[in-house]
């Protein structure tokens, strides 16, 4: 007699993670070249369409699908640690989501770094979205959303906005944010043995080159450090098995500090953005259904 | 010309809150008796159906309603800083939230200090779960809640119960939760100013009533402190114009460091345990309908 063992398809994820671990210390083309290989094996539905083009001037990935509210906009600011990833390589991730909002997407391709250092990636998604305002589409029909640099870069590009008295959106999701570029959360020790995506090492790596140089305290480079007052209402969403941990708890204590309306959510045993894995993780389905919810009913 | 001022409703609380404080320094039984008279002016649905009677030897009040599902029972948890609050007092709330989740209510009259300093409350409330169990009704049947000392005496009992070995409830709600006994979050005094019921003195002054010279860092007492390994799904309310604020996000962080599947909820503007003031406040009644929802989809 045989014995059939069930292995759960997050602890088929932890394994492949492991296994397939990207290195970020050698070469960066290297490294940029074989995330966007990764990321491109990722399913995406055949309703979709992509298309290439600019936004204020900024390249960014258009999303479409049959039934899409074009009156609504979900503006989406991709993760690869400030130094790599591309809207096309997350378009699965931002499609699924402004599908869950019923909204067309705009994902930004903001310049990277260390060609482009801080704050270029957040000048190119204020220049976005104030493009989406000039183009008509009305502020409280437009939601931010992001992942891991992407995550915080959402908080910080609100920041920048309600600082420049610009119409801020209706709500915003921050998966897995990367908020604290100090680098210095608890939970990148706590956290370290069941991460199998990101390393502190790995981070302060990629913060060095964002920042070049520059302070990682500035509250537009570490929004848990900026004083959030009169932000949207902020989900944010984080594994249990994340070094990150800590930068979703301090970004909603520092929302809560500010009087804004926030949502933390703590999902047992996901790992960074399993959001992106929903192709063979019911969770990261689940989790994009549910911010989609939230988003839409924030909405105008 | 007149010109009408619109007063927000959580502009009235506040003010209401702020002219009517409870003053626990001076006669413990006035105090006492000065809260009972408070709660007691909130108003109850006609359908709710109140009982007292003793659960696991145990005095509660039993709490039912057309269409209540006997089979599944909310086991409340009431405020009162451990030294004073009823489950009379506390009907409305216990009552809407348990209607909200359609089980039957059991609110526990724990025993309170000084007259039966800690363990007593985390004893009591542990015996009534064990006789709802011996009872018949299975765990997955039954969520726990409660607010202010009751919001963190729900997580202390989950500790208490899994030490045990007794099977768990299928989810628990922390409602503006006081969750650490040492009284040294931030919040006392970032939220000092905005918070109209509560100060640091006075819960200190609680605290030594009802740890009666025992240790404020024992995980019993300050469930921040404890391993949170193995609770069920855990939602935690807090307003963002709380002094306990900080006990909420310590909170959420230490299920999250355990694994546990927690979600924080920060509103804005709203004062501790809004929820009872339902009767005049629309987030009041919000708050208790998405508890409500939260923990039924958890139930088995």
């Amino acid at each position: 007699m045989s014995e059939t063992v069930e292995i759960e398809p997050i602890d088929q994820l932890v394994a492949m993670l492991r296994s397939g671990g990207l290195d970020f210390s050698g070469s960066l083309e290297q490294a940029r070249a074989d995330f966007e290989a990764m990321l491109a094996t990722f399913p995406v539905a055949p309703e979709w369409a992509f298309a290439e083009g600019q936004v204020g001037g900024v390249p960014a990935v258009l999303i479409d699908y049959p039934g899409a509210d074009a009156a609504r906009v979900l503006l989406y600011m991709h993760g690869g640690a400030f130094i790599s990833g591309s809207a096309q390589g997350y378009r699965s991730l931002a499609a699924g989501l402004a599908q869950a909002v019923g909204a067309r997407g705009v994902s930004v391709n903001y310049r990277l770094a260390p060609e482009h250092p801080f704050p270029a990636a957040v000048e190119d998604v204020v220049a976005a979205y104030r493009a989406l305002l000039a183009d008509g589409v009305a502020a409280d029909h437009i939601v931010l959303a992001g992942d891991s640099a992407g995550g915080g870069l959402v908080v910080s590009v609100l920041v920048a906005l309600r600082d420049a008295e610009v119409a801020l959106p209706a709500a915003a999701f921050a998966i897995s944010p990367w908020a604290d570029l100090r680098c210095t959360a608890d939970s990148y020790a706590s956290k370290a043995a069941e991460d199998p995506s990101l390393t502190r090492e790995a981070l302060v790596h990629s913060a060095g080159l964002y920042l070049g140089g520059g302070d990682a305290g500035h509250p537009l480079a570490s929004p848990v450090l900026a004083d959030l007052r009169g932000l949207p209402p902020l989900l944010i969403h984080v594994g249990s098995a994340e070094v990150l941990m800590d930068d979703a708890v301090a970004l909603a204590r520092a929302a809560g500090q500010a009087g804004v309306d926030v949502r933390l959510e703590i999902w047992p045993r996901m790992v960074h953005v399993w959001h992106v894995f929903g192709f063979m993780l019911e969770q990261g389905r689940r989790a994009v259904a549910d911010a989609g919810a939230f988003l839409r009913s924030r909405m105008g």
